[in-house]
């Protein structure tokens, strides 16, 4: 039996895994609807599997997993010999460090900023709020920096990871994409080498692909 | 040559370097203390070192690696045959993606309270500012939920990467402290089972020899 995806099609670190099992050319998976809308995601069964009662959540046999990016790394890992390769060798001290270095850039110095204005911009207001304009002050104020600093490793670099498109890549594609539905998309084509790394991983197939289901 | 490390005894991130460090038994290593009231931090030649212009950076030969807790992660590999075993074999394939697992749940569910918090009623403080009440009760009204989902983590298992401890411990270490100084103990104390843990891994050697350097 293959592996089972909890999750949503539609939902940000749900589209992370789905990315991933694209480049890995993994097909042998489910995707099972968790109904946010009814809450399913906050019952009792679901609890057992995820206890922060977010999605997505990765069953393998008897191995259970969350947070997208782990269960990336997870499928990464398992399909090593096959698709593109998304990680380092197991045994490659320095690379698995390296990796570990730009997966914490991208957690640290872009999802902290990115996540809460896609929050405030689009979540907030799908649910009935308004988005707080002192929030996306402090998170603007704080992403701005961390920008420039991105433009100018980009400008030594063709990926986010290194040299080579690989998961860390994937990390960013959802995020990044609600910038753009959260109309902050000028932070990234204001920035000539920014926008050039995006119009790179975002046009890979299998974005496009994940974008495109129903 | 030892590994180097630039950064501050007394700054959260290196002071988590220097657990996982003590923790191995590595002896052979060089801190050189980067001054940042001088803005050293801040100067060309250690931007070369991190472009964001933090601490800390680990120089090892010609390798260099930023973030604190892919430079633990470095430590515990390169250092994998001696002292505590804080990961998993390079090769296990499910404890490596629950590492990541855990690791994740450090950073979403834990430092992105626990950091902010800090900054505002400690950093920000000893530089002349003064906390922001709307900014601590959006990261309280975030962190308490979570707290209470770790109670119940830790009420099924002794650490916060599993049975065992192991380096994700190490991460959750140097902000958790920080909780107590900004006037939040109580997050930790109120909760049992996040007490008993917090007694258990603060009590360390480790961490205590870490607290008591100059």
């Amino acid at each position: 039996m293959g592996i089972v995806i909890y999750g949503a099609s539609k939902a940000t670190c749900t589209q992370r895994i789905l990315a991933t099992l694209i480049e890995k050319g993994v097909t042998d998976y489910e995707l099972k609807t968790i109904n946010l809308r009814a809450k399913e995601h906050k019952q009792p069964e679901y609890l057992k599997k995820q206890p922060f009662g977010v999605i997505p959540v990765l069953e393998d046999g008897d191995f259970l997993l969350h947070e997208s990016r782990a269960i990336c790394y997870y499928i990464a890992s398992k399909y090593a010999d096959q698709g593109v390769k998304l990680l380092p060798d197991p045994t490659d001290l320095k690379g698995n460090a390296t990796f570990q270095k730009w997966a914490s850039v991208e957690k640290d110095n872009w999802d902290n900023y990115a996540s809460p204005i896609a929050f405030e911009k689009i979540f907030k207001v799908f649910r009935g709020g308004s988005p707080d304009p002192k929030l996306l002050e402090h998170y603007e104020a704080g992403f701005l920096p961390k920008l420039d600093v991105f433009e100018g490793i980009l400008s030594k670099q063709q990926y986010m990871g290194g040299d080579e498109f690989s998961l860390i890549d994937v990390y960013y594609l959802p995020y990044t994409q609600k910038l753009f539905e959260a109309g902050y998309g000028h932070f990234i084509t204001d920035r000539p080498h920014i926008k050039a790394w995006w119009d790179r991983v975002s046009a890979r197939e299998s974005w496009q692909k994940v974008l495109a289901l129903p």
